[in-house]
């Protein structure tokens, strides 16, 4: 089926494209009772919209939710609650120049291809625009799981890369920067190599790493479903990700079982976590964490050679406003995606025995 | 729901715990009119197999797949497929050791804690046996989208790293040796490797690589059904996987834009391909590879310190005939479960345009 | 999950409650290239539309769909097709007299107890205002499959019944007149019972024919998803309806094999169609036709002994503006349900060979 | 998606053809911890079984279930169920002379314009043997919904028509007598009824009636998956049937809402049922009762005129041993299906809250 949908409970569909009228979405399978705590909501949305900061994008977009149904004084109903965040800030003009272009490294060309035809202005719906459905569906999530602490924070920004285990870190301070590092100093750098890049016309890629705490135990359906394959699919589900890892991730890969192996505490909990966390799929109540790798904006301020879409060699040039580096933006969206997920398998997990 | 089905139209369905009766599977949404090849299916299945070569476990297991419905006069007749293989070689004695033992970085714990019970024999549901039903639907798979071409491949085993680009290897060597690395000098060093390994009672990780050529333009269903993120997920779904990156992967995210951008020539294919043959999330008709990431096996046959289900400190050590280091058997399970994708999606893009 | 969602791949998600904001939708998985006709979707609004005739409910709603996303240059891109329609007349106070009342044969109780709590304002999630949305949906499928020819008409009123089968009669007659019967003596007859029963304050229930000419042979999913089995789920699914019949339907029941057989033409058509267009669960190619089953409205303007939510005896009689029968409104949403189904099996019967 | 797979989360995926190997099916998201009654399902099996009694196809079929997975010391584990019966007396060439033969009213000639070929030995996956998968499934969701009582029982056969109100007859006297009527005397007449139909040649149609008594409130998932809108694709999916309706169904259309509407009780209980036990599509814990009407069999022991695959017309004569009317062997696949509904919505009624 089309895949504008996620999860299997606590359901989210996005609809919509970056200068169309308005995005949003439908949440399906959100429990009654929940109190709402809009001021939250929109904490999240400030976190990802443009123009919080000199190192994203300056477009202006308020990116204020309107929330349509499903909420009744204050409280979640368990009825659909459909949701709209207006494109006032349409700018169509901006696009004109690439109706008949396929630029590089975009999805015009594979988007015209599969279905024959697609809105041009702005990326229309390839746009990561659409993530900030996400973020309102991930906020309320966040309310529904509010004793599970999921904290995002960028942890390389290019080959300035942030060497510590979240262990040693104070998460809290990833908010206290433009660049959503923990690490004060290391975050400095990361901002001047930002402003560095934007002035050369470039753009830069980055990681973002993920803590989740206070899981409880027995998350995850396997053997598809397994919390981590789940979480995976949700990060890469995420504009511009290249790769996901948990745990040991590819480092691990060079490790014996006599060093990764983690052994019990007489709780149930391990000494060592190597694990992330998650063993055969389903959380064991130990810190979750994985990262996610954010390849550099593919709108550069430099001219470029491509093609029309009648196959003609032209020269273009980005336009408007961009990220010379999406991943300060995209933390509160990658904590968005975790949620869902950890919503949708609490869940489920309350189908699992008789 | 529970999460043993996967595919949205090409859909698996498996059953079965490593030491019951059988395991097996549904195919359901093949279509009709596939002529079958069951030797190609046994290849397939001889390629996972235990006892194969000197570096996987030594049990024997026959893994014949007896196929019950859906194929008749050897073709596909469009209605559900199912099949079993026989659980032949249970000695299910080796594992009463284990009925009360959580083994550290098993899903023992985990699965007891969810369900409340577990079949405790050879990790029952959690034992990578499962795989073998993954095998057979991707080995079906493959003969449903045969002009695709997907090849896996040993990348590294420990530290031993084929530090190669797939461009610059005849993936077809990859079958000529046991760890299937289609590099024989890298080959006979990551041989030799797990030989160390396994005499030291101990087991490795390693990566797999996995190339697709041939893709078709137009597969994956953005927003959150894209190509790469449902090959994560599948991937991921395997035992012992840590971690996936595709195109540029980990690597991409210290490059700048200027760097990364995959220019265009006329007829649509690009002259890089650092997006891993995938734009949007739909597949650009570049070849897709990507990386998987494998843990050592969590069964070493050292002592160990550990937990029983009472939470009693206790001391066990790995018994039976286990893998010192998996992945040159997770070959084809990565195979299949790209094929199980790609089938998916293949039907999925039928449904595109009016 | 949660049942907001209908359809497997054209997918119709619906939201919104009677005195909400507004109702709305996501269509997700209508296909790309459909040159949408505005009009005919207002048209079909129209037909259902509160207002319209003298026997039905004289509350003035324009119901005009707003669409949000998925339609570019007036044409479907293949992306999610997000609408939404605004309850302009709201009228809240109308409804506070019920906020503590369950009122017979309606919904609250049942929701109160499912969900813990309920927008009480006109029936909330639970009214047939839902249904606009539906509407709006397969007026849409109706312009995809467009070859296909779907025609409900009202065939009884209470006792007033049309005993007519559908070939004797001129269907296109159905629009002539206020309750949707095509054979005009008949229908005055319905028109004045409802009159006479709306005048009492009661209200009558009656029954929807509906006829689907010019269905390509294959649609329909055996086994479970059986073409008439998800007709007949789509059907039970709107408001106030308690039977569904299809081909021969309960009387068929009553002959013998050697007479509700179907003789086959040698082109394989059928002489006689009590099969009803569906062998097997999959249309053969003749006429689909089956009756739908409507309660009366709940809502009387008499005086009723019920309940409040204290389980405290009291005394309630409806207020505001209701449906003597809801039979001439469900019509165009009988036609729009059965052509979400036969849109979604169009497209499933695409996958059926390799 | 094919459609062979039922429920949202208690989910039964089955396969198999009448004279393949074996049909099965995989039970997906049945909760751990139920002690299996393996006797009540052998129980259920041969309420099914053909050669049960003088009035039903003389077929001997022993229908064994055997379970290959998910039970462990007779107790779910809460990993999927596979299971399946072999199919023990196929006697293929009972079929030969249907091999090029479509005949009327079977699935014969609509599978083959599907699918482009099919297994015609017997109606293949079109026969109704698939159904004993359903009572395998159904069997174990009564054990899991244990308090919930389901009793479906013969009420017409042809002309001869129960005439009395469940709450009249004593519902267990329904398995005192071959044709599975509560009233011994009605029953006597059917049974009759059925002889002299067999003895013809012939077949004849009838209704099953079913009564859900001790359901919960609150199980249901409006808008679409409504409870009595699952139940009737529930059953319509099972072969032969034409009909379904629910509490006051086809009659209730002639009734006013004054006389519809079922009073509360000061418990939140009604005084009458015309609701069926279902309001808004949600349990209100009031009875659930339904008629479900099937056809007559369309195999009959008369010479018929038909085609064959290539359009010729031929004579054909049904051949081998068939049931002259279906409704004594489906009472228990009535009663699985509703089981199966039930076990579902239970497990999603545990979503509804936060």
């Amino acid at each position: 089926m089309a895949g504008n949908a996620f999860g299997s409970i606590f359901k989210l569909t996005t609809f919509g494209e970056s200068h169309g009228i308005a995005i949003g979405g439908v949440i399906d399978g959100c429990p009654a009772g929940i109190k709402v705590d809009f001021d939250a909501i929109q904490f999240e949305m400030n976190r990802r919209k443009p123009g919080q900061s000199t190192i994203v994008t300056q477009r202006k977009e308020p990116d204020t939710v309107k929330f349509l149904s499903g909420i009744f004084e204050e409280t979640t109903t368990g009825t659909p609650i459909g949701f709209l965040i207006e494109n006032s800030n349409q700018k169509s003009k901006d696009y004109t120049h690439i109706k008949e272009v396929f630029r590089p490294s975009h999805a015009d060309y594979t988007y015209s291809e599969k279905y024959g035809q697609r809105d041009y202005r702005g990326g229309g719906r390839s746009s990561a625009r659409e993530t900030a459905c996400r973020v309102v569906a991930g906020a309320l999530a966040k309310q529904f799981i509010k004793t599970i602490k999921i904290n995002a924070y960028t942890s390389a920004v290019g080959e300035i890369v942030l060497n510590k285990s979240y262990k040693e870190l104070n998460l809290a301070n990833a908010e206290t920067n433009d660049v959503r590092c923990p690490d004060s100093e290391v975050a400095a750098q990361m901002i001047s190599k930002i402003k560095a890049i934007r002035k050369d016309g470039d753009t830069i890629g980055g990681i973002i790493s993920c803590v989740i705490k206070n899981v409880p135990v027995g998350l995850g359906e396997p053997v598809f479903d397994r919390l981590h394959a789940q979480l995976g699919k949700a990060m890469l589900s995420i504009n511009a990700v290249k790769g996901f890892q948990y745990g040991s991730g590819f480092k691990g890969t060079q490790l014996k079982g006599s060093q990764h192996n983690d052994s019990f505490n007489t709780n149930g909990s391990t000494k060592t976590n190597l694990s992330g966390g998650i063993q055969g799929g389903i959380s064991n109540g130990m810190d979750i964490y994985f990262d996610v790798a954010f390849k550099p904006v593919a709108t550069i301020m430099k001219a470029q050679d491509t093609i029309d879409n009648k196959g003609k060699k032209i020269k273009m040039q980005g336009k408007g406003r961009h990220d010379p580096c999406v991943v300060p933006r995209a933390v509160p969206i990658v904590e968005a995606m975790a949620a869902l997920v950890l919503a949708d398998f609490v869940l489920l997990n309350r189908l699992t025995k008789a």
